[in-house]
């Protein structure tokens, strides 16, 4: 008993440590540094995680949407513990039998002919490789990305970016040219039905083309599927037709799989969906589960071959670091063999896609539910007739705050992004877990529309 | 005896797997994939390393330059394991105990008020956000970087780079100009002294500053002593004539510390032998001896204060990552009790400093020795007389590869950059080690020049 509450003052003790010395030395991400009081994580384990103040927390962020794996997981653990006593680092001119064996896993599941890895730390700087190779590879030097996107937070990487954590830093002069991609909900080709907005959408990018000069473009960039910016599925046909048109042009495509990939929407690439192989897939995230910082590109036969004689002009002090590469051959094996990405697609659809729409029909705030596998997002408007968003694009709402406090209340940390929020718990959730976060979203949504009135 | 024999059957198999996936799978950075032929390593343990076919190596490079703790140290490798077993990861957003401390340890190292920490993966990403903010914070958006210098492999990074590197990603339009720093061994200004080269480098800067026009310049970055670059110890006074600049035009001055910061110039950063405090100061590399992959920026309050209660807009998912962070405590802790800074000194000047000076003596192509600390470099040239690099820059030269083949030879593992060989150990190498490879390096010298002739 007293060890019990011995326990308990050394935990918050440590969670007030913590946090007074965050508040004096850590400066934050996307922050304003004193507008912010971040919560102390003490613990985490599988997909729950403590505050050291005795809340606990069921997290359907997983994180930053990388720990697809949940907190934890003993055997990830294991492997990043073996491979320290092992050999914690290598510089990458060197050969290692867990960089190896990580990039020979990643290859065998990587669609076409993507049998080339090149590691980075992170999914920023996996696309401005990525990005690098094709404007060699071509000759040519822009790029086409997607509004609505994000692709990091690197000077190149937050150029292509499609949403405003690029006006900062954008000055029009890194090569960068944004279209729009397909999105039935908010047509941008005042579309009524996902083939119109199909074709529309191919047409509108043909045309983007055609006036930027194909022969001027080295690569179009897009995520699979959209992540932060919505989880937009494409439509059918969409993805196959961008792929015809950067044949027909020579336009390197490169499919950035940061967060939509390794078994996030219940295929090992979000890509197979559209039946599409690019000439470059970047990932990051779920390849370890973010258990050590780990990105990388993997690379056609064809751009191979360009740099097979001639020099890659790039690299990092950390490519191919043994630790993270340990992590990630622990990560895909136990996907592997625990039928992890099978199950992240039977919860699309057994859970919840029935969950979320049944949600819809409750709460009139919900605009819109789209999704598949281990990744969905409800969009919420002031009003189903027009749409309009209840927080402003780029922005936050006093109702989607009240949303998300109540969230937190209820002891469910959810992932928002303006008037969106996204269930993208860890794809290995148990169904139980995953049943329990969708009501407490539901209560959320209650609470607050019920302050609302 | 066949246990023996057995372990050493299962290490050479495990190596040529490990080579074979390699070749199959794995894109390495800077190198023609066909061109280059990995040497597998299987083991490393401090100043030493094994390829897995009984040869030993002694580690002159530290890696590149990272593993400044050497490899394997007990106490960081236990370091990684507690923290992998607590708590792998966590995003930005939330406050931990890892990386709270981890701020706290190295803001308590940092020269003046850099006492917030932004934390990235590796060197190039700290230099990329270091740049966003100075940019942000002067409302300007050049930046100034010397020739001869590496800042990092993305796009912005590589473009403010002044060595051959930036070439094939240089299309002039991310606001980078370069400047000359000073160097008297090759004096882009012609002079012969160390006070006429301190004092025409800061004019040729005043111009350059004055050319380009004050009011357009946010930044001004430089390696506090450029290290891939040559290892150019500034002469005294210059760097307090770029503070001086930097202030009387309201430019942010960044240091890069990647490679000469955490002990390796014998102090805890070499922006202290310029008695300078910069506004901002990248670190990564020694951090952590890089077991788990971390960088950052050291932040000054003016420069913090920006940002008070105004978003920082840039992050990436892996900032301030609790392994890497816990791997950085245990790196600081280590430095501080075992007096690893100060050893790192003291092997400078009574180690490298007389043994290269004495080689510089016994062989005709050192045509200059240069360091401090436990970060040196001779300059190899084939006329003492006009200083003819041995090989020219950006390339590479049948002598120059004579005398690396024979220091491997020898099973010593050598730095060289084109006319260059750096001596980088570990800065914690025992010095009796140190000795054995200086030796082996004098061998190698010899044994190249006596083929040659
Ligand atoms: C689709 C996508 N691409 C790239 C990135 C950037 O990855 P990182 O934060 O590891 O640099 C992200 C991060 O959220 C992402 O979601
Ligand atoms: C001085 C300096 N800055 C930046 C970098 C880039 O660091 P990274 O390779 O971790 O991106 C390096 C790498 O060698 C460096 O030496």
């Amino acid at each position: 008993m007293t060890e019990l509450l011995d326990d308990v003052i050394a935990q918050t003790t440590d969670a007030i440590r913590a946090h007074e010395l965050d508040r004096a030395h850590v400066f934050h991400s996307w922050s304003a540094q004193q507008l912010i009081d971040p919560m102390v994580v003490t613990r985490a384990e599988g997909a729950y995680l403590w505050d050291g103040q005795e809340n606990k927390f069921l997290d359907f962020t997983s994180q930053l949407v990388f720990t697809n794996l949940g907190h934890q997981h003993p055997r990830i653990v294991r492997a990043i513990q073996d491979q320290a006593a092992k050999l914690c680092t290598i510089a990458p001119a060197f050969a290692n039998d867990a960089r190896s064996e990580a990039a020979r896993l990643i290859a065998s599941h990587t669609p076409g002919d993507l049998d080339h890895v090149f590691f980075t730390n992170g999914g920023a700087d996996a696309n401005e490789h990525a990005v690098r190779m094709a404007r060699l590879h071509t000759g040519r030097h822009k790029v086409l990305s997607t509004y609505r996107s994000y692709h990091g937070g690197t000077q190149l990487a937050v150029n292509m970016t499609g949403d405003p954590r690029r006006w900062p830093s954008d000055h029009g002069s890194t090569g960068t040219v944004h279209f729009f991609g397909p999105f039935l909900y908010r047509s941008p080709f005042h579309a009524t039905t996902e083939e119109d907005e199909c074709q529309r959408a191919l047409e509108h990018l043909e045309q983007v083309i055609a006036f930027e000069g194909p022969q001027t473009i080295a690569a179009l960039i897009l995520e699979s599927i959209p992540g932060t910016a919505g989880i937009m599925i494409p439509p059918p046909g969409y993805l196959k037709g961008v792929r015809e048109l950067c044949d027909r042009h020579g336009i390197v495509l490169i499919a950035d799989e940061v967060m939509a990939g390794f078994g996030r929407t219940g295929t090992w690439f979000a890509i197979e969906h559209g039946d599409v192989v690019p000439d470059l897939l970047t990932f990051a995230k779920g390849v370890n589960s973010g258990y050590v910082p780990l990105g990388g590109v993997a690379i056609s036969d064809a751009i191979y071959s360009t740099f097979a004689e001639r020099a890659y002009p790039g690299g990092l002090t950390y490519s191919g670091h043994p630790l993270a590469c340990a992590a990630a051959v622990a990560t895909i094996r136990v996907m592997e063999e625990d039928g992890v990405v099978e199950h992240s697609a039977r919860l699309g659809e057994e859970v919840y896609g029935p969950a979320l729409r049944d949600l819809a029909d409750k709460h009139e705030w919900i605009g819109d539910v789209r999704g598949i596998g281990s990744f969905w997002a409800i969009e919420l408007v002031s009003d189903r007739q027009t749409r309009e968003p209840l927080a402003p694009y780029g922005g936050s709402s006093p109702q989607m705050n009240a949303i998300l406090a109540a969230a937190k209340g209820r002891g469910l940390l959810p992932f928002a992004n303006f008037n969106r929020i996204h269930v993208v718990p860890p794809i290995n959730i148990a169904e139980s877990d995953a049943r329990i976060g969708l009501s407490m979203l539901d209560d959320a949504l209650a609470d607050a529309s019920f302050a609302q009135v």
